[in-house]
Protein backbone atom coordinates (compact mmCIF):
# COMPACT_ATOMS: atom_id res chain seq x y z
CA UNK A 1 0.00 0.00 0.00
CA UNK A 2 3.40 2.24 0.05
CA UNK A 3 2.78 5.56 1.73
CA UNK A 4 -1.12 5.56 1.64
CA UNK A 5 -2.69 7.19 4.83
CA UNK A 6 -6.30 6.29 5.86
CA UNK A 7 -7.21 9.06 8.66
CA UNK A 8 -10.31 7.99 10.96
CA UNK A 9 -12.37 10.96 12.52
CA UNK A 10 -14.92 8.92 15.22
CA UNK A 11 -17.12 12.10 16.82
CA UNK A 12 -20.27 12.33 18.97
CA UNK A 13 -22.18 15.55 18.90
CA UNK A 14 -23.37 17.80 21.07
CA UNK A 15 -27.55 17.27 22.06
CA UNK A 16 -27.66 21.17 21.20
CA UNK A 17 -26.36 20.46 17.58
CA UNK A 18 -29.60 19.61 15.53
CA UNK A 19 -29.91 17.07 12.61
CA UNK A 20 -30.00 20.00 10.35
CA UNK A 21 -26.91 21.19 11.98
CA UNK A 22 -24.99 17.72 11.61
CA UNK A 23 -26.27 17.21 8.11
CA UNK A 24 -24.98 20.87 7.14
CA UNK A 25 -21.41 19.95 8.60
CA UNK A 26 -21.36 16.52 7.05
CA UNK A 27 -21.84 18.21 3.73
CA UNK A 28 -19.13 20.36 4.30
CA UNK A 29 -16.43 18.01 5.22
CA UNK A 30 -17.61 16.02 2.14
CA UNK A 31 -17.39 18.71 0.11
CA UNK A 32 -13.56 19.27 1.27
CA UNK A 33 -12.13 16.91 -1.05
CA UNK A 34 -12.80 19.59 -3.84
CA UNK A 35 -10.72 21.82 -1.83
CA UNK A 36 -7.72 20.12 -0.87
CA UNK A 37 -5.88 17.89 -3.76
CA UNK A 38 -3.94 15.99 -0.73
CA UNK A 39 -7.42 14.71 -0.08
CA UNK A 40 -7.87 11.25 -2.39
CA UNK A 41 -10.99 9.52 -0.85
CA UNK A 42 -13.80 10.51 1.72
CA UNK A 43 -16.55 8.08 3.16
CA UNK A 44 -18.49 8.46 6.30
CA UNK A 45 -21.09 6.98 8.06
CA UNK A 46 -23.38 6.34 11.15
CA UNK A 47 -22.65 3.88 13.96
CA UNK A 48 -24.73 0.13 12.73
CA UNK A 49 -22.86 -1.73 15.46
CA UNK A 50 -24.24 -4.37 17.45
CA UNK A 51 -21.57 -4.74 20.32
CA UNK A 52 -22.66 -2.01 22.20
CA UNK A 53 -18.68 -1.41 22.05
CA UNK A 54 -18.89 2.17 20.30
CA UNK A 55 -18.11 4.06 23.02
CA UNK A 56 -20.83 6.51 22.63
CA UNK A 57 -19.37 8.02 18.90
CA UNK A 58 -22.43 8.14 16.67
CA UNK A 59 -20.10 8.88 13.00
CA UNK A 60 -17.16 7.95 11.53
CA UNK A 61 -15.14 9.66 8.89
CA UNK A 62 -12.53 8.23 6.40
CA UNK A 63 -10.31 10.03 4.63
CA UNK A 64 -7.55 8.60 2.47
CA UNK A 65 -4.10 10.61 1.81
CA UNK A 66 -1.75 9.19 -1.06
CA UNK A 67 0.97 9.91 1.81
CA UNK A 68 1.90 11.03 5.34
CA UNK A 69 2.98 14.22 3.40
CA UNK A 70 -0.54 14.57 2.41
CA UNK A 71 -2.09 14.09 5.28
CA UNK A 72 0.46 16.68 6.97
CA UNK A 73 -0.71 19.27 4.07
CA UNK A 74 -4.33 18.34 4.52
CA UNK A 75 -4.08 19.22 8.33
CA UNK A 76 -2.72 22.87 7.61
CA UNK A 77 -4.99 23.66 4.96
CA UNK A 78 -6.57 26.95 5.72
CA UNK A 79 -9.83 25.13 4.23
CA UNK A 80 -9.61 22.21 7.12
CA UNK A 81 -8.41 24.27 9.27
CA UNK A 82 -11.67 26.18 9.15
CA UNK A 83 -13.99 23.29 9.12
CA UNK A 84 -11.77 21.65 11.65
CA UNK A 85 -12.42 24.41 14.46
CA UNK A 86 -16.38 24.67 13.37
CA UNK A 87 -16.90 21.01 13.61
CA UNK A 88 -14.84 20.55 16.92
CA UNK A 89 -16.77 23.23 18.14
CA UNK A 90 -19.89 21.17 17.77
CA UNK A 91 -18.64 17.75 19.35
CA UNK A 92 -18.55 16.60 22.79
CA UNK A 93 -16.15 13.83 21.55
CA UNK A 94 -14.18 13.33 19.15
CA UNK A 95 -10.88 10.49 18.16
CA UNK A 96 -8.53 10.59 15.61
CA UNK A 97 -6.78 7.72 14.35
CA UNK A 98 -4.23 7.39 11.40
CA UNK A 99 -2.32 4.30 9.75
CA UNK A 100 -0.79 2.86 7.01
CA UNK A 101 -2.63 0.40 5.97
CA UNK A 102 -1.41 -3.54 5.54
CA UNK A 103 -4.18 -5.18 3.22
CA UNK A 104 -5.06 -9.16 3.58
CA UNK A 105 -6.09 -10.88 0.99
CA UNK A 106 -8.34 -13.81 0.83
CA UNK A 107 -6.16 -17.04 -0.08
CA UNK A 108 -8.47 -17.94 -3.11
CA UNK A 109 -9.11 -14.42 -4.10
CA UNK B 1 -22.72 1.67 -1.99
CA UNK B 2 -25.68 -0.68 -0.73
CA UNK B 3 -25.13 -2.64 2.07
CA UNK B 4 -21.83 -2.83 2.89
CA UNK B 5 -20.48 -2.40 6.49
CA UNK B 6 -17.17 -1.38 7.07
CA UNK B 7 -16.38 -2.40 11.00
CA UNK B 8 -13.53 -0.77 12.35
CA UNK B 9 -11.87 -1.92 16.17
CA UNK B 10 -9.63 0.40 17.70
CA UNK B 11 -7.63 -1.12 20.54
CA UNK B 12 -4.69 -0.68 22.75
CA UNK B 13 -2.55 -3.56 24.24
CA UNK B 14 -1.97 -4.93 27.90
CA UNK B 15 1.72 -4.29 28.57
CA UNK B 16 1.87 -7.55 29.60
CA UNK B 17 1.63 -8.92 25.63
CA UNK B 18 4.60 -8.74 24.00
CA UNK B 19 5.54 -7.47 20.81
CA UNK B 20 5.66 -11.20 19.21
CA UNK B 21 2.81 -12.22 21.17
CA UNK B 22 0.75 -9.10 19.74
CA UNK B 23 2.33 -9.99 15.97
CA UNK B 24 0.87 -13.27 16.51
CA UNK B 25 -2.78 -12.04 17.31
CA UNK B 26 -2.65 -9.87 14.44
CA UNK B 27 -1.51 -12.50 12.03
CA UNK B 28 -4.55 -14.82 13.63
CA UNK B 29 -7.04 -11.88 12.38
CA UNK B 30 -5.88 -11.25 9.47
CA UNK B 31 -6.59 -15.10 8.55
CA UNK B 32 -9.86 -15.04 9.55
CA UNK B 33 -10.83 -13.90 5.97
CA UNK B 34 -9.59 -17.51 4.81
CA UNK B 35 -12.20 -18.98 7.44
CA UNK B 36 -14.97 -16.47 7.40
CA UNK B 37 -16.38 -15.95 3.72
CA UNK B 38 -18.68 -13.35 5.27
CA UNK B 39 -15.57 -11.82 5.77
CA UNK B 40 -14.93 -9.64 2.21
CA UNK B 41 -11.35 -7.29 3.16
CA UNK B 42 -9.05 -6.81 6.32
CA UNK B 43 -6.78 -4.14 6.49
CA UNK B 44 -4.70 -3.07 9.74
CA UNK B 45 -2.41 -0.87 11.09
CA UNK B 46 -0.73 1.49 14.20
CA UNK B 47 -1.60 4.71 14.72
CA UNK B 48 0.69 7.33 12.89
CA UNK B 49 -1.67 10.66 13.78
CA UNK B 50 0.14 13.45 14.89
CA UNK B 51 -3.05 15.28 15.92
CA UNK B 52 -2.52 13.82 19.94
CA UNK B 53 -6.21 12.34 19.68
CA UNK B 54 -6.00 8.84 19.43
CA UNK B 55 -6.86 8.08 23.32
CA UNK B 56 -4.48 5.62 23.65
CA UNK B 57 -6.19 3.20 20.97
CA UNK B 58 -2.46 1.62 18.88
CA UNK B 59 -4.14 -0.38 16.50
CA UNK B 60 -6.64 0.12 14.06
CA UNK B 61 -8.63 -3.17 12.17
CA UNK B 62 -11.13 -2.71 9.40
CA UNK B 63 -12.89 -5.78 8.32
CA UNK B 64 -15.45 -5.18 5.09
CA UNK B 65 -18.97 -7.27 4.48
CA UNK B 66 -21.59 -7.14 1.91
CA UNK B 67 -24.39 -6.58 4.28
CA UNK B 68 -25.69 -5.99 7.62
CA UNK B 69 -26.29 -9.68 7.66
CA UNK B 70 -22.90 -10.90 6.31
CA UNK B 71 -21.55 -9.09 9.62
CA UNK B 72 -24.02 -10.78 11.50
CA UNK B 73 -22.49 -13.94 10.55
CA UNK B 74 -18.89 -13.23 10.79
CA UNK B 75 -19.79 -12.18 14.85
CA UNK B 76 -21.46 -15.64 15.63
CA UNK B 77 -18.67 -17.53 13.55
CA UNK B 78 -17.63 -20.22 15.74
CA UNK B 79 -13.73 -19.36 14.34
CA UNK B 80 -14.90 -14.84 14.96
CA UNK B 81 -15.81 -16.13 18.67
CA UNK B 82 -13.11 -17.64 19.39
CA UNK B 83 -10.61 -15.01 18.06
CA UNK B 84 -12.11 -12.28 19.94
CA UNK B 85 -11.97 -13.77 23.45
CA UNK B 86 -8.73 -14.67 22.82
CA UNK B 87 -7.85 -11.04 21.30
CA UNK B 88 -10.12 -9.28 24.23
CA UNK B 89 -8.46 -11.04 27.07
CA UNK B 90 -4.67 -9.33 25.36
CA UNK B 91 -6.48 -5.59 25.38
CA UNK B 92 -6.66 -2.67 27.87
CA UNK B 93 -9.39 -0.93 25.69
CA UNK B 94 -11.25 -1.74 22.43
CA UNK B 95 -13.68 -0.26 20.50
CA UNK B 96 -16.13 -1.43 17.91
CA UNK B 97 -17.70 0.75 15.57
CA UNK B 98 -19.76 -0.08 12.29
CA UNK B 99 -21.13 2.05 9.32
CA UNK B 100 -22.90 1.82 6.20
CA UNK B 101 -20.24 3.95 4.13
CA UNK B 102 -21.64 6.66 1.92
CA UNK B 103 -18.80 7.64 -0.36
CA UNK B 104 -17.90 10.96 -1.39
CA UNK B 105 -15.96 11.94 -5.29
CA UNK B 106 -14.11 14.44 -5.95
CA UNK B 107 -15.94 16.84 -8.17
CA UNK B 108 -13.06 16.17 -11.08
CA UNK B 109 -13.02 12.55 -10.97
Amino acid sequence: MSGVVKHILLLKFKDSISPDEQTALIQKYAALPNSISAMKGFEWGTDISVENMHQGFTHAFISTFDSPQGRDEYLVHPVHDSFAKELLGAVDNALVFDFNPTVALKANS
